[in-house]
């Protein structure tokens, strides 16, 4: 009998054409299901995210799901898989999941982090993750912009044009700005985020922080959708999908007396 | 007029053969000394490290000297510099240092850290500088051993036969264990260290800690040198170079009246 079994999932996102498996490219979901396929003996072993990363982004708690012989228990299949995954991919942790859960139906809110440090000084292993930039004198005062981004909106002006996307419209339940040695953090949460998304908010936040921007031009991207406006893409190294969260489900909670 | 700058260095030991620049190998003093003669415009700019780093260990705080035109101002060597060279290696900073101030000569302590981390679960980017083992139940039970590591000993039992060092005595001031998530650090302050010593000592608590070997056995190597023992050497991933110390010269004292 098969079983549903929740992953969660880290990974360095250099060298990796994204999460999404794509013919003859290196991506996270294909070296994952090569791993499992190997460790397991079948011909191909699905697995289904939570959400696409692009090229380059990395995760500290990418989730996934996928159906695994019940036979095989959880601890020998994180040390079978982990071992089989090449050194930039972590399975941090496989649980049974309830039967009917979805990582990418069922997730509620995501955390992206994306993390800019000053070109000069920075320390090679930080600037793994990190966007170089040059330095912002205040980074505090990107709090005032960064609350105005919070809220029920429409994204139009920070995506692409997506026929899967049925609506452009999303919640940002918080944007932080997080001082750090170096350079700052940028923290978001919300419901979920379209394509280029939290990478397009950077390069605009960015951009007014610089001075080459109003903060009016901003807000007003937000306020007034505008489809293909010209907004800068922060590099995709400096991005981290941080957590998934999910709604408890019935079948996670202890069991009644 | 050249002058003699001191530079502080951190890298990422992984794609390189070490510090020490050898004919057709990627070292990070071959990259180092190709970078400042591209930005000089020089056939070669010899610089000369505190130590030697073998291959696969890191530094956060190495040390070299070289002697640069004086009329390149600091801030711009150290961008320069730094454009040039790969993303593994950053030039931290760039100071005027006394005339006949010598990296190697007048270091007067080094810190290493050896980070160790449990198998499963870790993180991808904490991977990179941290070697990975089966864990270890009680790594502050390590402290009792460590204590009997430092003073001054003869190190012969840990290092390999060099016809350029005279003597395999050293004082090791202090080594601490550190617990850290997932894992634990251990830090090695002395005066100076032989070629494999640190791995080896690592190596060697590790056995004792792991149950293959009694406490007596690593404290005998200490006690009575041994050349040629049989010691594991821990993997080169794990190991960092933190900071080298230098006594104050005259000249980086300020001025007298």
């Amino acid at each position: 009998m098969p079983q549903r079994v929740k992953l969660v999932i880290a990974y360095l996102g250099t060298g990796f054409r994204g999460w999404q498996r794509q013919p003859r490219q290196r991506t996270v979901q294909g070296e994952l299901e090569a791993a499992l396929a190997r460790l397991l003996g079948c011909e191909a072993v699905p697995v289904v995210g939570a959400g696409r990363t692009d090229a380059g982004v990395h995760a500290a708690g990418q989730v996934a799901h996928a159906d695994l012989p019940g036979t095989l228990p959880l601890g020998a299949l994180l040390r079978g898989v982990n071992a089989l995954l090449p050194d930039e991919i972590r399975v941090r942790s496989a649980t049974v999941a309830a039967p009917g859960f979805h990582a990418r139906s069922n997730a509620v809110a995501k955390t992206y982090i994306y993390r800019a440090r000053w070109h000069t000084g920075s320390l090679p292993w930080s600037r793994l993750r990190a966007a170089e930039m040059p330095r912002v004198d205040e980074p505090a005062a990107l709090t005032a912009l960064t609350n105005g981004l919070e809220g029920r909106h429409d994204w139009a002006s920070f995506t692409v044009t997506d026929p899967a996307t049925a609506t452009t419209v999303r919640t940002i339940h918080r944007v932080r700005v997080r001082p750090r040695r170096g350079g700052f953090d940028l923290e978001f949460l919300g419901e979920g985020f379209l394509r280029y998304q939290v990478r397009r908010m950077v390069g605009a936040l960015l951009e007014v922080a610089g001075g080459r921007r109003d903060p009016d031009w901003l807000l007003d991207l937000v306020a007034r959708p505008r489809p293909g406006a010209r907004i800068a893409t922060a590099p995709a190294k400096g991005l981290t999908l941080e957590h998934v969260f999910y709604r408890r489900t019935p079948a996670m909670r202890p069991a009644p007396d």
